[in-house]
């Protein structure tokens, strides 16, 4: 059954890395019996351009009706006078939310061949492959009541409610055993539940919820000491699962223990497991046009793509395997660049990442 | 003017390590003329065991009359069964909240010769001293409402407040101010203002504190890229302030980035500068009793309760130096010994520090 893929190229570099997502597919799909269908749509900035607004009608239409969605990037200094709603930016919160996709799937990943450019040791970090899953629709970024009021005694005070109910616990701590299966089975529940309520009954839903997986080994780390394990010992981790904040700052602490933000997938799943794909990097306007941002993420993405959302795992594992043997080559784009390696542009590094796909 | 410092042992190895602290302050006392007066009390499980309570009224008494405040640790297996108020956990808590200590101020410091033991590389992390201050009474872990409810369509929800007040913030914003311009004169306010309301206001405050220290250059960070920061350049900052949650996750990791635990002082001040200061480890009853715990952050405990309450800082130097000197003398307890370094005891520790103390 042939798949459709939605692809959103947005914003700065955004066009260029996902030029190289399409060679990559097309090559799966020619050489490799891949059965997908592609179609571009205009998003962010580029979606305010074409249709006067960040996630243009038409744009929505076709995510909602694609199996899966490839997101470059949004965002560039154009579009930074914008009102609020009118921002690149939204348009990805819009489509996250329009989706309901609530399960953001966030490996930090360190290639042998890159160890030297993390700040942590090679011993401590070295081939390091694990997978945060953080919560994403729910917890104080959405939370209401919410806001800065004045109270009956003149003092202002701000506000911010930290909320979760129990269905949606349940959907992104399945999820995070779902992952686990498909890894080595250690699930590991981050959350502050010695001081939070919230965080009471988010561990009562994931014990209850552990019983239907008995293949995986559930533990509990409060968030503060997740923090420090990280650090002293990331590779301890098979998979995380915890809530929006506490995702959002574990997500980025464990991404940059890798040292290379330019190598990161991410995914952002429905509960049927449909998703929007993209790398973790930014728009990065200040290079968009030149033809040297690093493609890997996105390329990476794609992988991430086959496994989670079109449950082709071969192809998945070829596209990483192609990205390791480009590693080992030595060619690097400016950002992982080292001495003693070829820098390459982004497109001589997706044009080798295609000729280094295997059967 | 002879000052009161009121020394609360506490339980597990918190009685031998604050009996070095005590052979330091006497030995500041009769050999370079630093006017003080101990006196000690019990509190948490050692609380518990003298008046059955983790806080004897006595005990609290005692800390309102006395200037400063040395703690050892609180908790043990002994205690684990008492009911949740009267653990010993309680006992710091309430001590905490009865003397309005909001502002917890968590030093991470790598001395050079301990630099292998981080798992960040020597380069990066070598030299660290920074200082984050922590928010302490406020925020999530203090906010109403908060519990878990059932809602009119039968489903759960789990909720808590992140609420700050415009006093609270500016309190302890006021004093990472006057930290930074004991230090090098640069504050980062870490907040997540572009998603929390809470944190609008607080860097709200943080702007308008500024402007009466015109010589403190005041910067803002979202907690999610400090968290990326801590991990990737440690030493670009001086002093960090945040609210309660973020400074609990954010100190953890700072701390963990040092790899030394045992070494690491902190401080938990009131709006006045009075202070209750105590080692970031715990209680360690597994090896209490036996002579081998880590005294060092205790007594660089007493070196900070020097600078930042008694105001001596010639003599918090002169600790901090001597400290510096045992450890180039090779010494080392067991849980910072590495190869070619001497092997000692808690006590042997402490005599040395103390004999090493200097013009
Ligand atoms: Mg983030
Ligand atoms: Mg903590």
């Amino acid at each position: 059954m042939t798949q459709n893929i939605l692809i959103l190229p947005g914003d700065g570099i955004g066009p260029e890395i996902v030029a190289e997502a399409t060679r990559l597919l097309n090559a799966l799909k020619d050489r490799f019996g891949l059965a997908v269908e592609l179609e571009e749509a205009p998003i962010g900035g580029a979606g305010y351009d074409a249709a006067g607004k960040p996630l243009p009608d038409e744009t929505l239409a076709l995510a909602r009706a694609a199996d899966a969605i490839l997101l470059g990037a949004v965002g560039g200094p154009r579009y930074d006078q914008l009102a609020w709603e009118l921002r690149p930016e939204r348009g990805l919160l819009a489509i996250r939310s329009e989706l309901a996709l609530f399960s953001n799937l966030r490996p930090a990943i360190l290639y042998p061949q890159l160890a030297s450019a993390s700040a942590l040791k090679p011993e401590i970090v070295g081939g390091l492959d694990i997978m945060i899953l953080r919560e994403l629709t729910g917890g104080a970024y959405f939370g209401k009541p919410r806001g800065i009021q004045t109270r009956e005694d003149g003092v202002r005070e701000g506000f911010n409610t930290i909320i979760y109910s129990e269905p949606e616990i349940e959907r992104i701590v399945r999820s995070g055993f779902e992952i686990a299966m498909k890894r080595d089975r250690r699930l590991c529940s981050v959350d502050k539940a010695n001081v939070l309520e919230v965080s009471q009954l988010w561990r009562e839903v994931a014990e209850r919820v552990a019983k239907e997986y008995p293949e995986v080994a559930l533990s509990h780390m409060y968030v503060d000491n997740a923090a420090m394990q990280l650090v002293r010992a990331p590779k301890q981790f098979d998979v995380i699962v915890t809530e929006n904040m506490f995702g959002d700052i574990l997500s980025d602490a464990a991404a940059m223990l890798t040292g290379s933000i330019g190598m990161l997938p991410s995914a952002s799943l429905d509960a049927g497991g449909k998703g929007m794909y993209e790398p973790i990097h930014g728009s990065a306007p200040d290079i968009a046009g030149q033809g040297v941002a690093n493609p890997l993420a996105t390329l990476l993405s794609v992988a991430m793509m086959l496994r989670y959302t079109l449950n082709e795992e071969a192809q998945a594992a070829r596209v990483e395997a192609a990205v390791g043997r480009v590693l080992d080559q030595g060619l690097r784009t400016a950002d992982i660049w080292t001495e003693g390696c070829r820098k390459v542009g982004t497109r001589e590094m997706g044009e080798a990442v295609v000729a280094a796909l295997a059967d």
